[in-house]
């Protein structure tokens, strides 16, 4: 009988021990192991010799390396001590003008002289395609994972980011004045509402409102389109405050309101507004834009080359608004990466703030990632690498010789980084680079009709002697 | 008889034309082929479909794509339509100091309250010799064919520029107080001297003299450098004007002049001066540059980052200084392409000249090359792809996404690239990068033992708990 008890004890230990530790192994999608983990989380927590596990679109653990005996993965990528990190979040571009950059760079007032012209001539559903294309490719190579575009025709672009499989936030161009997808502004509204219902529940798309600017649209139009994006709970994304002109006009428009005060005024500003610049603004509009909870994105390239002046993003960011980096359109910036932007943001504002210790590098990686998800109002979903966060997740190379050695990854990323140091890209947990090699779109194909629209582009606008610079 | 003239007629056409043909094809050593090559020549000439020829260490042709046949060449590279141009000039760093790279970064009063204590701490044989081959083959990779340093233990960066094959000006730093390898600046002269006697005839290496700065020289010792540079016809590089603490301390050595005017009254200025940063200087100054043909080193990246402001370089520039990029050493960059400077310098440019057109991108890419050749003094050797000059080429690559479509390639050069678009580079003639792979180095065998020198810095002033942040 005792021989017998200790018999099923021994039996019943050795199965539970066998039992457990079958049942530990939970199985998952993808497990990235041995790396330096920059989570972005609250308290900025690093891990070393860290991991992510990932399963279907989300993070389900983030941590120390002996995590990885609980799971059971189909995929691992050991990243040899790389760098991981939150996928970078562009907070503002227009991406199809890739098939333009670098034209008429440094030409003055070239919105109204050269932009708007050009694009009267150009801009066309296939224009829209093939440059999205290229600035996608663009982007995910440079580690960007979401971003947030205006432009005309924006369900091609939305087309371009469902197949590449990258995130964004896609607005309609609504202005008062005949372009290439609407004759007015009510025909851009109705533009948007089209792509709201096509895209509205998509995992990866947020369909936008996108009115150009408040002096190109009237009091009336932004107000229906504020309406309309609470009535449907979707974004508004508009430049604001970016030319000493535009305050001009929008000065006269509302008996001396700045043009922050007036979209106060007008009711314009909620939750679900995100402007772009905000470069000539004063203390009281910082302070609006943090009452309306608005989002903000900072374009320090685009804004400097245009010699627009510098935004008071420190301020903003120290004032715990929400404020991410944004690139601009590639005739403004002119490289879609928001890695591009990090070492810019953090040095000009040391320059215009005369103290080297302004603007640290930290702040700098926290506007690139978990500021621009709050700029975006999607602080919820990504931004930071946290259980329960849709896993959009970079990996960077240490290797290069311009991030050797690395006394401290922040610093590494702002200073010294470029856009080609991103090796593995994760979206929505699947992977869509690996080793630079792009795993859902065929790169060569996309350049190859970008370098053929571009030849279309040369003839219309180059070699017929219009729009010269 | 009629028949017999006609033959030896025709035999005699013929083997003309075959000797003629035979003897036109010049054995030469590497041809550039189908290449879009930007000369930087007086014209600012651009070969489209182009090729170089080259001989030795020599540029022996370069023009239209028809030229090639008459060339015989040991090794033809074809570019396929990709950017052919001078290889970067980086006019000042301080290679070594890679092993130090974003220690400290935002640290107020940073000179003299961090590094030179670390300097003192770990600045050895060794480590010159470390960071100077990790420095050199981020530079290479990053399209620098010819650097100016300024750092201690000069022959040690000499032998690894000698190994890896590239071009520099090597200047041996005099200081007046203990340093890692003189007790005093008359032992940083004697230094100097030694480095002088054993690299004056070496094909690509430039020995010179490097005075710390004016306020850590004195008067008697600057003269003293002068007069040896002269003598021995060495370049003296040095910073200048550099803080507004500079100006004090100099106003109050010389009367209340400013640093320019002091080193002018006391003949420091001279064709073989290369100053770098003048960041504090009035149209006086730079009047006084230009009388004794001073070569300016502009530091931007550098410049900003400490907040310290912006050189007047455009000023300078279209008043016809001699004046280059450089990076300053990586503490201070934070990386050592003069590619990653370009952007900078344009737009700060135009941020602080509140004009878009400002510094455009031509000058940009001139100050980059020939005018970086000029601000060393080698503009007869170097800076530019023409006959007779030596051949210091890198292609870049125009596949990269950041680089389609390519409408104007100064443009794409100044604000789309990235130091790793260089594909190729060239330098005394010398194939020694090719698709990125080094060709004289071992790229591995360098980042380890940077690695390994990085964990003593690490011990030595991080865990000590000395010198953090």
């Amino acid at each position: 009988m005792i021989f017998i008890k200790k018999y099923f004890q021994v039996s019943f230990l050795f199965s539970s021990l066998i039992c457990s530790s079958v049942m530990a192994l939970e199985p998952i999608d993808l497990l990235i192991t041995n790396a330096t983990v920059l989570t972005m989380d609250e308290n900025k927590t690093i891990y070393n010799k860290g991991l992510v596990a990932i399963k279907g679109s989300k993070i389900i653990a983030v941590g120390n390396g002996d995590l990885a005996k609980r799971y059971k993965a189909k995929k691992e990528l050991n990243v040899d001590g790389d760098l991981v990190m939150p996928g970078l979040i562009n907070t503002h571009t227009h991406a199809s003008m890739t098939v333009f950059r670098s034209l008429g760079d440094d030409v003055p007032d070239r919105l109204h002289r050269y932009i708007f012209p050009l694009e009267k001539k150009l801009v066309s559903r296939e224009m829209v395609r093939i440059g999205a294309q290229l600035a996608n490719v663009e982007m995910l190579k440079g580690g960007v994972t979401t971003y947030a575009d205006m432009y005309y025709f924006e369900e091609e672009v939305a087309k371009t980011v469902d197949q590449i499989g990258m995130r964004a936030v896609l607005g309609e161009t609504i202005i008062q004045f005949p372009v290439a997808d609407a004759q007015n502004a009510k025909e851009g509204i109705q533009n948007t509402l089209k792509l709201i219902h096509a895209y509205k529940d998509h995992p990866r798309i947020t369909p936008a409102f996108a009115p150009h600017a408040p002096y190109t649209n009237t009091t009336d139009i932004l107000k229906e389109i504020t309406r309309l994006s609470l009535l449907h709970k979707v974004p508004v994304m508009m430049h604001l405050a970016e030319s000493l002109r535009e305050n001009e006009v929008i000065a006269q428009r509302s008996g001396g309101k700045s043009p922050v005060a007036y979209m106060a005024e007008i009711g314009a500003l909620t939750p679900y507004f995100i402007g772009a610049h905000l470069i000539n603004i004063n203390d009281e509009d910082i302070a609006l834009l943090k009452k309306h909870d608005v989002g903000i994105a900072h374009n320090m390239s685009a804004n400097i080359k245009s010699a627009k002046g510098v935004s008071p993003a420190l301020k903003m960011f120290d004032a715990g608004l929400r404020i991410g980096l944004g690139t601009d359109g590639p005739m403004s910036g002119n490289t879609l990466s928001t890695l591009d932007e990090l070492g810019q943001v953090a040095k000009v504002h040391k320059l215009v703030n005369q103290d080297r210790a302004a603007m640290p590098p930290v702040k700098v990686i926290e506007m690139a990632t978990i500021g621009a998800a709050k700029a975006l109002h999607m602080e919820d979903r990504i931004g930071s690498i946290e259980v329960g966060k849709l896993a959009d997740i970079i990996v960077i190379d240490t290797k290069s010789p311009n991030m050797v050695p690395l006394y401290n990854p922040y610093s590494a990323l702002v200073y010294s980084a470029y856009a080609t140091n991103v090796k593995h890209s994760i979206v929505h947990g699947k992977l869509l680079m690996q080793n630079r090699d792009l795993l859902t779109v065929n790169e060569n194909v996309v350049r190859k009709e970008a370098l053929a629209f571009s030849d279309k582009v040369r003839k219309t606008v180059i070699e017929s002697g219009e729009l010269v610079r």
